[in-house]
């Protein structure tokens, strides 16, 4: 996605320990504009029957609810840890961080995705795929079909794209770094 | 604004502790229509010029998302907690949560608001208005103006709303429930 990756060389800015900080237009400030687009090209990605968007908090939902527009679909956020005021009967997984050394808990509620659902997953990043992969474990726990993951970044020299793929998994990244430093991002083709 | 107190009275379920679970459509399930409406209803009661949206994560990012197509402009959430891979140069509040009876940090980088800005607070629910009352600081620090707060759900039988009034705050909520229980909830006129 051609616009994507200009504002990124644009805007996108690595720092130390392979982290992009993509803040003024995707995770932080959010450009809706952009927004837009990238889910216009998810939803010609995904041209499939899909009933259901699947995110996380808290960067994931502002792209899910644009993107959820062109798939007509509602949008259901997994939260991190367990919420105080939350129903009893969750979908939970763990989730290993990186960025920050740990394990966190996701939840979904079972009101919410059930055996009957066609999911897309979307998120805003993703690296060693930790995230996606307690997603896929919530959607394993409640019987529904897995469509595709779409990822606005992929970083593609961290492994969770091509253990993705090599399970069969229809992922589509809209912008695929495969290197970058202080002075330079090369993409893939 | 009716739609959304049918959709209230249909969906949202009343919980020990004054809490209303709206998660159905609201912040857990996003339903993606309904968040148009509430988008377009807010730039209705807000026609003047805004350049910024600020928000609060997690569940104010989608409404304020969808609502920044309504004003074209970028949309800003607070985060929650300090990031690692997060800029230095950051505005800075504390707000206390009632819900899990804690403070806890929130923070907007420096670069997103400042003192050209006219900012449209948006979160979901206002009930003690803490988090409101720290994205009000980070736009004092900001130098920044504010042009109102638009809310989906006010809890008026809590004093935020109230507060926020009397401080001449345009306070837009687009349903205020003045008593609620497992029987009923009323709203105000």
């Amino acid at each position: 996605m051609r616009l994507l990756k200009e504002r990124i060389l644009r805007d996108g800015e690595v720092r130390q320990g392979n982290v992009l900080k993509v803040d003024k237009f995707l995770n932080h400030q959010c450009d809706i504009r952009l927004f837009n687009e990238i889910g216009q090209e998810l939803r010609a990605r995904f041209p499939q029957e899909i009933t259901k968007i699947l995110t996380i908090e808290a960067s994931g939902i502002g792209i899910a609810c644009i993107a959820g527009q062109y798939f007509d679909v509602p949008v259901v956020f997994a939260k991190k840890g367990r919420h105080s005021n939350q129903d009893e009967h969750l979908y939970r997984a763990t989730v290993h961080s990186y960025t920050y050394n740990k394990d966190y808990e996701i939840t979904v509620s079972q009101e919410f995705i059930g055996s009957q659902d066609r999911v897309l997953i979307i998120d805003d990043f993703l690296a060693n795929g930790k995230a996606v992969e307690g997603l896929l474990d919530i959607l394993c726990q409640a019987g529904a079909a897995l469509v595709g993951v779409g990822i606005v970044i992929e970083k593609g020299f961290q492994d969770g794209g091509k253990k993705l793929r090599e399970r069969g998994i229809d992922l589509q990244s809209l912008a695929i770094i495969d290197k970058m430093d202080e002075k330079q991002i090369v993409f893939r083709e």
